[in-house]
């Protein structure tokens, strides 16, 4: 992080309020959206000593296979493949169901690569909006979008918050479509007691280093059936079945021994980490609380979150400031919140033209891309920080002069090409 | 590895000769085709000290960055881009060439992934046989195969021994037609001094823990251009060019830091170890040399090899053995060579309906298919066991009793479905 004095020529005029509050609540060290955790290294050395004896490194090895079975038990499911990212995995959920072209109903307020395993696939992204009132699929939208190519549903459980699996399950059934959950999110998250993985024909999740629950780079597709595990695992290592023996065109889609191991190490702590998140995030809903323009969900006692992510949207008639102007304020304080999810996947170049992909058919997902703002939460993030930046957010927009060069003008939300 | 005893009643009848060269030579420990050589654990865990300590772990972070400069600069590559493996590096170079339909010559003597990688993309192989008196595509036989839908020729130095450059070049020039190199056996491979990773528009190669450098899982782009490796650049991380611009659909291609350390210690003593291989593969040559019915390729001293497979070719009628008949016999001496590449791409179903496909159109490459077998190389091999290995191999045949049951019968190579 390049540290910007908050006098520099380039930040232009400071209102001597701002100033004041950048003496008080600038942080030395920059707050960033998230941060790993790590395993303690003699424990991860400990685990590399085994490694370095056997010389296994990779194809699903013993310690793969491990972290395949704690995995499957700690989340609830009978059936889960490892694979080196989300992405990969998302390809060979597609491939698993068959589906290699037409249409797929998804979201267009999800990380690209939602959407460009579809293109990767051969197959047309339809945009659906999404709820008024939360960050996922609408399944009352969906139903209209279906046509004669239409082959599935893609639904983002956006955040950790599971989407209306029951309706879109009903959708699904009336047209003879497959149901896949981009549950990259969604690590343990349970409704009732009950993995939200289990919804639907197959689930995916990613384990990347941003993620509560990583393997450094990594993911995994949970499945409904055996049959459905064994043909992601022919997928991940080239369709090979055996030593003369190739059943289909596969991919490399294998996760090594060394981020299993680290996978296996994260697998000891990631419940204690979920709770000290549970509690960042009960911090940010009491002290946001009543502050107008600001509003964020109110966890369901039957939900169990990951807290992964802590979004927030603003209101600029409200709270004063816009998102885009409020983002790059944060960032002078060496805040570094992400606009997660915009600009929407609609407006990258390659998709913008599809009909679906229209702003006015989206206004919901429009709206919100344009508002949401997703606010630093980690394990060994100080709750401290977190109730100074909660302190910083009620203070700034008495502070904050709109003539003042010093702010970004609001943009309108869209992907540049 | 189970240890079969050879007198076991799954192993059937043993002549009495077998039996003596089981006491002589039989392996207490596997000596598979090949067996990564690990850097120190401690010098391992020196460079974890650091990406600890700054908690950066994937997203082409300072370790990865280094990889990739040292990488290049020991290659003599100017533009190189570490991938999270070969199969995906190849994806990323038909993308980069724009390469995403019609028809792409290539070789049925490869891994799968070679040509599945084609099948992801929406391209069709074209099938060209090998040289007579070699593993790679025979240039003489790519001309006929030219159509109206060619778009590339994608050729493999098959175990490192550099293609036939300038004959391929000049016949893509004719016809317009692109050029990649699958390198995934050739690293460090230069010919008359020079890379022969400069060869064609681009190069790939897998840095798989088979390899000889290895990064765990791994690979990289070796581009003609800047313009190329900014491509492959964004292509491996969605596309993504900034926080709110998106270019193009990309996957992810991120090779991460744990394993660009491992590449880094490995990079330092790669000299040394294709130093050691060969020596193992000299020790081959000299014991080998003159033995009826075992053929090899002798290096040519215009080119620096890596020595990372040392294949040999069985004929049946002078040999007194087929290659699956040595094959099974020397598993029963703990000696696991591996039928690299058979059986060939061609015969998998999903190719196997190619009009290029067929075995009678392919005599060379369905002929070495059926003799070939990549003997045990790898550092840290003990030379004894080379010279054990060629004494096993040179008194073999003439213990072998034909009429045993022990002995699997030679079947016609095909990949099953």
């Amino acid at each position: 992080m390049t540290e910007t004095p908050a006098t520099s020529k380039s930040s232009g005029i400071i209102s001597g309020r701002v100033q004041d509050l950048l003496d008080k609540y600038r942080f030395s060290e920059p707050l960033h959206v998230t941060r790993p955790t790590l395993p303690e290294l003699d424990r991860y050395t400990a685990k590399l000593v085994e490694i370095w004896r056997t010389r296994r490194l990779t194809n699903q090895g013993p310690v793969h296979d491990a972290l395949e079975r704690n995995l499957a038990r700690h989340l609830g499911v009978e059936h889960l493949s490892l694979t080196c990212n989300g992405t990969v995995a998302l390809q060979f959920a597609l491939r698993t169901l068959d589906i290699d072209g037409g249409e797929v109903i998804t979201t267009p307020f999800t990380f690209p690569a939602t959407i460009h395993v579809l293109h990767w696939r051969g197959i047309r992204p339809v945009f659906c909006d999404i709820e008024a009132n939360g960050f996922n699929l609408d399944p009352a939208r969906i139903e209209a979008l279906v046509g004669p190519d239409t082959r599935a549903i893609l639904a983002v459980h956006t955040f950790g918050i599971p989407c209306d699996v029951a309706a879109i399950q009903s959708i699904a059934d009336r047209h003879g479509l497959s149901v896949i959950y981009d549950a990259a999110h969604a690590f343990g998250v349970r409704v009732g007691g009950r993995t939200i993985l289990d919804s639907g024909d197959l689930s995916v999740l990613s384990f990347h280093a941003t993620k509560t629950f990583t393997t450094i780079e990594g993911g995994a597709v949970t499945c409904s059936t055996s049959r459905q595990k064994s043909r992601v695992d022919l997928l991940r290592n080239f369709g090979i079945a055996g030593e003369e023996t190739v059943n289909e065109p596969g991919l490399n889609g294998k996760l090594n021994e060394l981020q299993a191991a680290f996978g296996l190490l994260k697998l000891e702590t990631i419940d204690a980490e979920i709770e000290q998140l549970a509690k960042l995030a009960a911090i940010y809903r009491k002290e946001l609380a009543g502050l107008d323009g600001l509003s964020f969900s109110e966890p369901m006692p039957s939900i169990d979150y990951n807290f992964g992510y802590f979004p927030i949207l603003v209101d600029v008639n409200r709270y004063g400031m816009s998102r885009d102007q409020l983002y790059a304020t944060l960032k002078r304080f060496n805040v570094h919140p992400r606009k997660y999810f915009h600009p929407l996947c609609s407006t990258i170049s390659c998709y913008a033209s599809l009909p679906s992909a229209h702003p006015d058919i989206l206004p919901v997902a429009t709206r919100v891309a344009g508002q949401v703002l997703c606010l630093p939460i980690y394990t060994g993030l100080d709750p401290d920080d977190v109730v100074s930046v909660c302190d910083l957010l009620r203070e700034l927009p008495g502070a904050y002069i709109r003539a003042t060069e010093s702010i970004e003008p609001h943009e309108a939300p869209r992907w540049r090409s």
